[in-house]
């Protein structure tokens, strides 16, 4: 996952996306950049690590310049490195290009395979720099035609914003499997982001989605009252939006796909709790990407609501651990148990996922040590059972408890007394605003929207 | 305020002393010291900012030892220098004595001025090198009695850990006001700690609370087996535990004063309940301090509790402002209302305090301005008055607001709907165990438990 | 101006890289990188500053493999970005290549057009991309022939290094602009680096320089007994060795086209001062390049050397100014003058340039200020009038004083009291071997060894 | 050894107090401070290593005040602490002081122990402190009065530079072991510093130096045109200014005891060309310490001085060593020889100093490795036979070869051809100005000029 940010006609564009990448942190926390334009000169800054650790006060003011795209990247195992961070910079005969992209892109195996045939050479293991060689080896002289034309040749998950020295596009899949929202501040700047939550540190109002298969491009080099338009490059193809962004990954806070996340997670929890009651005495989250789904579990059930483990405030730095090692060293670093409300009681514990199994087994035994007398874990949507494609960091098959056990083989191996998930139908009916799914579930059903070609070709890499 | 820990007879004490104040991080962010002792030869690693980021594991691997006393220090303005950061060291006719300090002392201006005039030096203005100086110049050559000579001429609140070349003391001044726990580790080793939480997070058993007006005392030099013995050196006076301890200070995680502030916490929110009900549709915590007293409100009201504001993860950290600056910036980057929540509801919106009432205010604004149709707000304790002279970190009486203006003043200032704050009755209703209270409420009272000299005299700095 | 390295079939390949460059650190200190092959797995750490500071312990650790390839860079204006650090490494139908480059081409410009315009992306500002996107479309399949294709498109200056993922080549181009030796260790593995005193340090012993025209080539695929092969890739075209090597860049314990650096350095020294004898006392160097020909000059003279300015071991720090700006600030850090010996003296100073006359003028001011009665400017080459298009970063012609003003303007403008260059003539008498010169002395001459295009289409970037 | 910085009624005071150390940074690397005053109140910035990596412009920013003192620390082993860099600031009867030390005390350790009994606390390990303890203790009420009282009581060797709320003390002890010199700014304001070479850098002009057994006073709080005022504290004793200062330890272009060093290096030279011919070819100096040393030589002995080693500019850094151990790394990277000058010929090496023998061996391999058919070792000073009590960082006797070994024995041990040192009476005879000796050469001698009790005894810690 990762989080993509841009805005144009603004005197602090470098600032305002630094702010923009600060607000959506929870997406990437592996590297971030920012590329900012100054009549056609650009100037980029990357780093490892955190928005707020990257980016000095001296860094942001060398960002000049009226328009700014940014990136935060996942950390994912191999492809740590810092040449992978973006936005990716060239200079190609399309001028300078800055290019940020959330998704993943199918066929970009077979594309690279095909450009380096033809001699393109590679400066990344991204899957992002093959839309660069294309826009680069179209005919179209127009940029705008350049793109639609590479954007015809990848298939996959893709939100987009590039920048080039006179124009900022943000460009969204046909089938819109990632997040990309427009939102125009006070003094009429226009700001894309993957989330809404960065309108609000920023004060931005959220105006629409940007539409699958189209894209918003906004001119530079105008007097900048010409605002933005919209230009279709692809038919829309059956919505595909990542079901997971409601489930898990994004801000409750956010506009997801136009839905309020906070309304999705707690429906998620009610429903949950209709399909799979527990005779238990009181609700605990995991905190806090549970807690939405316990305050509906425990509002439809009636069981009171408790604060049974605390998350600490500190829970995303580095920690040294002693020699003499500690059992669960590294969830006791992030959540500690509350005795006084676990002591001799039945507790249901809502989280939103199980993808290994071993931290949850962790979390289970920490309550027992804690005195509960029983623990009956809720899992708010369906069991995991099928990697993403499109742009999620899912583990391999083989390291999916739930693709390979039965919810009973994974009850016991997390030492729970009952353990139930959300059914598929129960997901969708929460997040749905339509009798027609909207959503991409590959992930819980196999079943994905587009051809695929032999999975090991995929080459997971993520943009 | 302050943390403090000591860990002794376990083969990798400097670690256990860097994990004990991770997990009481929240007391003290300022500084950080661990000081070992191996043999008689002592090592101290300081430095400011964040435990996680002081400590390297090259610098750990220094703290060799099997004794060990470590502190986080608050930042309170002006003296925030490294000299003062905690454990002091010295070298003395006692031997070489390492010293960390949670409280402060009422007549440490009064001793300084005295041993001032009789030819002693000062390195720190931190009042707990007073107890330093006194002990070295008792006339009694056994280490313990000239700390009971020392310990008796100064006044106010202290929880120490003392660390010497063979033995390690834990101590409490005659009433109690600050925390200290100990606890034992599987292995037999012997921990103290201001809060339990430091004691989760490393495996060891709380025992019970280094009692007031004693020390206990772990000799180093023998075969370890011996274990701690408790002495004495002054009556117990009224007991005055900090009561703010449980209202704020504290993660609710702990047990301190021996009870599980989450019990304190959600009381609160009960009684705060029936004493200031409000006719409102939702109940909305300040995350994260406010959250167990909106859960007890919840509870009690039976109005709904709703995550209304997101606390992000990131908040601690530094960030820069843009120069078109941001109304309500600082807050924002910590907090952000969920629209989907908030919007046409009257909200109950509870907290644990208002100091200055400048966050309240900006609190208040963002939450109408995600759609509130009102917004009432509760405080888990009664206003507070009067500064703090015995370790809490209070403004000035100057710049606590509701020793200036009356609650409606104060509800008019922050722009709340209502407004209102739990009684003294009920805060102590909620926090004590039995009929006379044991704790001292001045910050509500301007009640003191000692003898002030003049309030400009106390110097308020603090170990 | 920067250094390069290789080495292959050596266990600590990625160290002994480092090592090369803390040798050459002299000739390039803006950034530096180094690129390590494992059994095809390649592994790059780069970053800005010096050497000893940008690699870690760590990182070094990481760098595995038996070949690798290191590159330092010197600090160009406008162009100082970490995307421009070499090696530069990327993936492409000859597989994985990392390639460092000293010296610069002259056709880099025209190149990228023509690439660019058939939809070639560039990631970096520096000529030597070029190189990589020629192999790249080179239709030879064996890698050997594809990169003398592109060699054979390209004009200019370049000592290339290149590593493959079973080979390492090392490459000067048909003039043999830049240097490049090969040596080869006590256990057999062959190394190359722009200087000696990179095997000096390591333990190499000097074998031969690589040959205008042709490549190093080296197996690592095979049992490394195999050692090395030549191979031409373009006829030898008339000798151009830098001269400026010889004359201040090189170090003085350097062998630089097979010829030690000090002996051309002494000798320019004794023919400048049959040239330009003076009626001084003594002879005083600008250290501590103008050293060695003050010590000819002074042989030659008879008149005593002495070490009349001293250098600052810290002078290549950064240092903080006043704001009451301090006269000459920036020499005074670097050098100081001995009032004992300038006091009262006439003073030969010999330097072995004078680019700006800038600092030439501030340090004649400092000499006289410390006592000298007169001051003699004696400069071991001829006025250089023309820039350098070959990987010497000259300034502009405009910049450059000599080639807008008469030796007699600029002794006015210095405040020398007299002013003597060498003749070129003494310039090839000192360096040369042969009666036949093979050396390029353009930037005194302006005559250069190769067609240029337009100066302002030559894009003076430099690998 | 330590150098040591003080000015007022400055402007700038604490920069100029930045570049005062500076100037002075080879006399100790190990940690430094800056101490200054703004009105009676106090700022202090501290740091090991280098004075360009401990102060930033936002440190130099803090420093306000008219008035600064500084310290660099040279790294002795074992007590390389923070805690011990100074100036050591305390709050005492007397009022805040700061103080800057450079010598050792010979009675620090009686006078602690005395101290301590009566109850006073250490918080360095450096005898500095008991000068501010004695001063704190004095009855005498006038901190000039305290200040005398306290140094009577003290022995050994001290330059101070002391800073309270209105006064700058400057101050050397009745022997003058080390220098203090003052000089004063264009715009009047005053400057102490250990060597004249900070006064060169910040444009001060060379007084006097402070007289021993006496101290240079400046009133801070009057209007600053008053000046300076000179006050005996003591009668002063027969002269022992620090010989080694002028053979070795400070930068030949500074004054030291009112000399110019390059004057007695260079006759060091002389005189050991006299007393210690060598039938030789070529003169070449161990750089940089013995360039003076052997461009005298070389004058009186007509052998041609060459610069048969160079030394690298980076040589004060940290590097990384390879596993496979390259022998005589360490010396390598500060030293590589010029085959093209050694080669075949028989050299003399003038060095300053034998210490323990092992990096004159490594230079002498390293020399005969570069060819070189005979090495004539010639050393500027007699054999070092005693340590320093008097403030130089010399080993124990156990490790100065001279001490344990006959010359012929070091000649074997370093591997040399011919070893010779300058007589005791050409050491006097090319540092004095008269027939009197003002010079302590106890390290050549044994003879120290101060009562000395058990060595073991006088703890050499140094200020």
């Amino acid at each position: 996952m990762c989080a993509i940010f841009g805005v144009y006609n603004h005197a602090e564009a470098g600032t305002e996306a630094y702010l923009g990448l600060c607000a959506q942190q929870h997406r990437g926390q592996e590297s971030a950049g920012i590329v900012s334009c100054n009549n056609g000169v650009f100037h980029a800054e990357k780093g490892m690590g955190h928005v707020a650790d990257i980016f000095s006060k001296r860094k942001l003011a060398k960002l000049l310049g009226t328009a700014a795209v940014g990136h935060t990247r996942y950390a994912t195992a191999g492809e740590t490195a810092l040449k992978n961070a973006q936005p990716l910079t060239v200079d190609c005969n399309k001028g300078v290009l800055a290019l940020a992209h959330n998704g993943n892109l199918t066929n970009a195996h077979e594309i690279r395979s095909r450009l380096e045939a033809s001699g393109s050479i590679f400066q990344t293991t991204s899957d992002t720099e093959v839309i660069l060689h294309l826009i680069a080896h179209s005919r179209e002289s127009d940029l705008t035609a350049a793109i639609s034309e590479a954007l015809n040749q990848v298939e996959g998950a893709y939100s987009l914003i590039l920048l080039s020295g006179n124009r900022l596009y943000a460009i969204r899949d046909p089938r819109g499997f990632r997040p990309l929202a427009h939102g125009v501040m006070p003094d009429g700047a226009h700001v894309v982001a993957s989330e809404t939550c960065a309108f609000d540190l920023i004060g931005a109002r959220y105006e629409n989605d940007v539409r699958p298969g189209t894209m918003l491009i906004a001119a530079l080099d105008s007097d900048g009252a010409g605002g933005v338009k919209e230009e279709r490059f692809a038919e829309a193809l059956p919505p595909a939006a990542c079901i997971f962004e409601h489930v898990y990954f994004s801000r409750p806070d956010s506009l997801v796909f136009g839905r309020p996340v906070y309304r999705s997670r707690e429906a998620l929890g009610r429903l949950l709790a209709r399909e799979a009651p527990a005779a238990a005495e009181i609700v605990v989250p995991v905190p806090d990407s549970g807690t939405a789904a316990a305050i509906g579990y425990s509002a439809e059930s009636k069981l009171p609501f408790k604060w049974g483990l605390i998350r600490s405030h500190y829970a995303g730095r580095t920690f040294i651990e002693p020699e003499q090692s500690i059992r669960d060293f590294g969830v006791k670093l992030k959540l500690n148990p509350v005795r006084e409300i676990l002591e001799g009681r039945s507790v249901v514990l809502v989280d939103d996922s199980i993808v290994r199994g071993t931290t949850s087994k962790k979390i289970v035994r920490m309550v027992r040590e804690a005195g509960a007398r029983e623990v009956h874990v809720r899992i708010s949507c369906p069991p995991t059972i099928s990697p993403c494609y499109y742009g999620v960091d899912t583990p391999t098959r083989d390291e999916l408890i739930a693709a390979n056990l039965s919810v009973d083989a994974i009850r016991e191996f997390i030492g729970a007394d009952s353990l139930q998930y959300l059914s598929l139908d129960g997901l969708h009916a929460a997040v749905e605003d339509s009798p027609t799914s909207r959503f991409c579930s590959a992930c819980y059903t196999g079943e994905y929207p587009t051809n695929l070609v032999q999975e090991s070709q995929i080459g997971r890499c993520r943009g």
